[in-house]
């Protein structure tokens, strides 16, 4: 077993399942891109602060820019013999370069140093996934602009309730989406602080330069109070819920594109390579990338929860729990990245099927809610002109016809003010270009939603 | 029963038992001022642009303003024969004023109603929160400014670690409460948008002039889908997270309060006012208020959970499970509340015991990293010098002594560099004024961060 | 305020913001029954023990019995001023029979009594649960029975399967309520236990007879730790488990109860009076109550984290944190037994659409799998079989067949084994007669399974 | 890409983003020991039933035996080119036996084929998993036997409450792990059914001999329901639930370790090998090993969490999300043995601070309670009684003296009835002894105790 970073009030060596057990190099390694970089920083300062010479700076920055080529070139092991990635780049070090390396860890503790690599990396993980949010919302604008024209069902409790066009439908997602962009910036802001100089939870007593580090780092900031710095992982809790709230939404979305491929609705046609068959059925063709998505959703919440429970009712400062919130940061950051790579290109692979949906809009009443309207606008007060729409439903329903299919006479029955405009208001297309308000499923609208959102991924 | 908003396309009225189970009005009863607030706006709104006549509007209007002051004078029982509080005033308002009352829900649906009383609602909750906060932030500076000279042990891993100033570990949690007023403001302004005018799901055939009624509501803007309008809860779920990385933070200093307050550490009195004694044991005097506090952690984790699983692959647009919003978030900012005020309260009423946390800052080798510190001032490289103390600490410790108690020429044993000089850095005082790096322990850091944070409550 | 139950060593009363944070009796009012049960069985083992009088007794039973009475007529109101529903009854007690009723808390602590008032009715909740379930399995199996004969697409990934008997599809449900069942007598067993006699933590310095109030009580037996009889609260997690489970079983009949009741499927209709309209839209007719029952899927969820959460890390023995048990089970309660009953009636509203569900059946291929099987009985292994179905499928969509509609000849294209009995394996019929084995759809299983299925209700 | 199990109905080869994220061979890899076992007892059924030859049936054996051999090896990598694992050893069979191997999935879905395998898989877990729990119980009542004198503070609300055994404490532990073990043997019931059979979804054509397989499998029954069978995860949740209780009493148990090996309680020491150090305090000794098994708790709640979002509103039968809960399975799996491995050697690892633990005692007034019993002899109605020694206490502490260091005169001031009797009231050990009712901490109920609790686990 590689030598401890500590020992020496130590009488026994650790134990071989404990040391297993407590050991995060299996995971953390991950981190030694952030753990170098974020070494070299601190030399850097040492040496300008007069705590090391520029000498012994140097030779340091050369020893751990050839373990950072060795890492890369997977040349060093990551044996659990290390306990973690902080002391495998240190015990690498000193192998390097002698007792110099032992002169790296001056005024830092593994607590602020791995405060500083998650943050570090939580930082690139969020710049990523903006990206692929802006990515995903790129596909649904192009999605809704090929399909300008079409109008489908819009739906309330799953049953069909007003026309709509698929291009609005759609919109709704893109707004979802820039929502999870605003919430992952405002992660960013909290995430982009420098905790190093809180040593172990007090602060050092060496005359760091922190604004320095902060700067080679690219910072906006440092910490407040080295207490909170090394106790806190709430920029991890935001990124988890952040991650959550966008795993619904893609969750619902996935729904909608496992029932619109569906038999019964028959909406969309997703691209053969990227559906999957059955091992005994033959003539299977299943949504399994949606649906993973949506079954995706519950690990993510999961990671959420997990990281809530462990940092309850912790006492200040650092305590050995918080170790769990690397491998569900990990897991998260890899599963949103996967789910938003493969939704963005599954949108580009869907074919929406204009006669399925027309035939789909033309049955159920979806006019409905427009003859009431009509009504309205002949003096009937709304909750009036509700009821007897209402009972010309049934009529219709009884007599297997849309409202469309009525004559006047018929309708007069139910109310005296019904004419023969009336039919203007039962016309899906129209009754989509009525919805002319900022917000509604207008085409007008709609045209200019498209615009204005391509205008704000643009910026 | 009471009519139903809807029912002419039914043959049956509905089952007693569907209704109970479908009703809302024993819980969502509670946003009766903002559901008022909203209609009144739509109200004017429909009246200005000439959907209603001005006569009907002030008729509506005063009808509406009768209803409230009923409510208000719990002269309306909130029976479950009105399916939900919008139900309630409509129907309220037809009996007041006539068949004119049921020209109130022209142009609108009671998806995009309830998603503008809960904003309302929200919104003002989010503020009060921020207020208790802000209140929570003062007590713990008034606290830390009154023991501003106090050392205490720091801990790690519930060990003790090195001296901290009570002030500095107080001002931790002042950091804490800081992320958590940001992260309510961020929800503020995603809260603060008028979803009215989204209609059932698809906009309006009417000529609603949305940005007039937002404007009258105080909002920042409108929605810019109407099917995102009407299926969105993020807000809702926004404001759970916020609150459950807040019951976090508050989960932690209970547990702090307990263990203080216990015989074991007998750092802090609690004032008898704010404890709670045993049926049976009559020596109990009980830190019952702060386990409560860290007790319902787990119940607005819940609700965030509640909520989270239950907007998980809904397909748009509005489906009945999201009426399961409003529990969660009424308790959810019950609870807040709650435990804000009582912490706040709470901390008030805490005394420090000066003589027991001398003693403890005294024993147990906290000034250890000082001694490898002053060791490095020697020239002995970190890793090094970290080695010889810790075995220094195992001699100490097997001979009853801390490190200050040795004499030189024992020290000397385990480095030559050790001179008398050394006893200067095995001092608490000394160990906190050291660390005088910003975010660091130190008394004159401290001091400045408590007039910032000061400046930072009042703007 | 009324006094505490303690309150000798505190020099202040309890603050009222404390008070009212730390009462109970809001909530755990709903406990009285039980309480005032547990403290008669008490009082009757004090007196056989020697510990009161016979006529003490007597008159504290008197005393509790009209108490039980006046709470049972509304005739006490739940006041914060008394702590909780313990308090609530000794001080009325006290009240009514002086300082008598000071005796009757001998030997007993509120910590093993709650723990007993919670287990009672947990007890009783069981027992309705199960028979609510039993009542669900019985209205599937006559649902079932009513529609034996009928076939229905069977679904993978939401893509038509292979056909199956609408009974066959009901008794999945069946299926897993027998486990739900299963689940809460498991709980009932665990539940049933006695902890009172456990007093504070460690036991009375009273000769109680622990046994004798168990069997007073109907308990199977004694707890056999005091501490830990008042730190566990496992009992009410595996009830919040078992409900968990049991919503999620009811969350999916309720989605498929949902999908099938959209215009698409068009399977079934639900019943007018377990539906519900809009505000807006004339026309329509959800399915509220499934919604609702999947939607608080959510919630019951979210009480088990809470209590999860609430559990985690606390010392022994009895925390305050710990109070917050009771909210999450008696919400689960309410919430199960409802949704329940509104399930068990829901079925029974039900009507499936016989000419529907052949047309279902009969397009979307899902006679390949049996085409493939009649391959291997032809000699093909079945890998290759299913590639040559496959092949099959494709060309058969591309010309708008199903493969009942291609020809001998047609099909021999792609297979010389083909010849025309193929045609006995393309009928919905045969296919489902021909899954005949145990577990299977083929309706001669089905029928058995139903019979003992009966029977295990009955038993 | 090795071909897939499916494939002659689609057009396009899947993607390879795609085929990357929909694999499962990255971890269900795992299963290859269950699938090949499997796979072999349905390769003797089929030709038991004749379905295939006994010749056939024999090079199919054989292939699968030398498949199991190379993996065994590590000589069959893992490629991603392979979907799943079942894939993976269906195309290694052909491989190596040409196309009879495609005859080894005939009357077989991947659908039941997993099922079976996850339950193999979790029969073993489970096994293994209750087998350290009898250690880590037996390990407990070690540790009692070893310090079967000793007493120590009894807490409630972390306030020092009454005197009790160590042992008695232990053993609570003991109890709560009982109650585990018999949690897992009840999901052990309900794992130990056999799906093989169900098929797709609907069971097979072919005559298969389920009860054959199952016995050959060594379950204790076959499912009753191929849909049901195809689409329940109940015992994966069932599994996920008793590791969450366990988990949750560790942390407790993890909980009361950190406490006691504090320098504050000081009760305890953990032995140096199951601690660590820290990277910057040379003095730090941590009990980073009970820490973390703390922190797990919340990912072990996670997975929970995780598997109920993703089953949520599922229709039947068999969908992709599923394929979700084998990472939750596997990570619970390993994470909960690894957890009790540590518990149990850890706890062979403590020393008992007897000096220490008397000291503690002795302080706070643990006689109260027994005081007050003492007075109820004397015919003081309890309730009285407490708020006497409420007083007294109240007393005592402002003198700075414990009760048994007050004059029978000072007392007598509180209540004439305290005579010199009463000093052997307030002496801990008796007041252990006193409590010797059953489940009390006296000794002698202990001893008995701990003598049946060890032949239950030879049972």
């Amino acid at each position: 077993m590689a030598q401890k970073l500590w020992g020496g009030r130590f009488r026994k060596q650790i134990d071989a399942l404990a040391n297993t057990f407590n050991a995060s190099i299996h995971f953390d390694n991950r981190l030694y891109p952030q753990d170098i970089e974020g070494s070299m920083a601190h030399c850097r300062m040492l040496a300008k602060q007069g705590v090391i010479t520029d000498d012994e700076a140097s030779r340091i920055l050369e020893g751990l820019g050839q373990i950072k080529g060795e890492l890369d070139r997977g040349e060093i092991p990551f044996s659990t013999d290390y306990e973690d990635i902080h002391s495998l780049v240190e015990k690498n070090l000193v192998e390097k370069i002698g007792s110099l390396g032992e002169k790296l860890h001056t005024g830092r503790s593994r607590n602020d140093q791995v405060a500083l690599d998650v943050r570090l990396y939580e930082r690139e993980v969020i710049q990523r996934v903006m990206g692929l949010i802006r990515d995903t919302q790129s596909a649904l604008i192009s999605l809704a602009e090929k399909h300008i024209g079409l109008i489908m069902p819009g739906y309330t409790h799953l049953q069909r309730a007003q026309p709509v066009l698929v291009a609005h439908h759609l919109l709704a997602y893109y707004e979802m989406l820039k929502r999870d962009r605003q919430r992952f910036a405002e992660v960013l802001e909290r995430v982009n602080i420098l905790p190093l100089g809180s040593a172990a939870l007090a602060g050092s007593t060496f005359e760091l330069d922190r604004r320095m580090v902060a700067d080679e780092l690219g910072f906006d900031g440092i910490t407040d109070n080295s207490m909170d710095a090394v106790s806190d992982r709430d920029f991890v809790l935001d990124f988890l819920f952040a991650s959550s709230v966008l795993m619904m939404h893609l969750s619902r979305l996935s729904e909608e594109l496992i029932l619109w491929s569906s038999r019964e609705f028959g909406f969309i046609t997703i691209s053969d390579d990227f559906c999957t068959g059955s091992s005994i059925m033959p003539q299977k063709k299943n949504p399994d990338l949606p649906e993973l998505i949506r079954g995706k959703t519950g690990r993510v919440y999961g990671h959420l929860v997990s990281l809530l429970t462990t940092m309850k009712g912790l006492p200040l400062t650092y305590n050995k729990d918080m170790q769990e919130d690397k491998e569900a940061l990990f897991d998260t950051a890899d599963t949103v990245e996967a789910c938003l790579s493969v939704t963005c290109r599954l949108l580009t692979g869907i074919t929406f099927h204009a006669e399925e949906l027309r035939e789909a809009v033309e049955k159920g009443f979806l006019d409905a809610t427009d003859l009431a309207d009509y009504l309205v606008r002949k003096g009937i007060p709304f909750r009036e002109a509700h009821e007897v729409v209402g009972r010309l439903v049934l009529f219709a329903s009884d007599e297997g016809k849309e409202l469309r299919e009525l004559s006047v006479s018929e309708m007069k029955r139910f109310s005296k003010k019904i004419d023969k405009d009336v039919y203007e208001w039962l016309d899906p297309v129209r009754t989509v270009n009525r919805r002319n308000l900022p917000g509604g499923t207008g085409p007008e609208r709609v045209r200019q939603r498209l615009e204005t959102a391509r205008k704000e991924l643009e910026s």
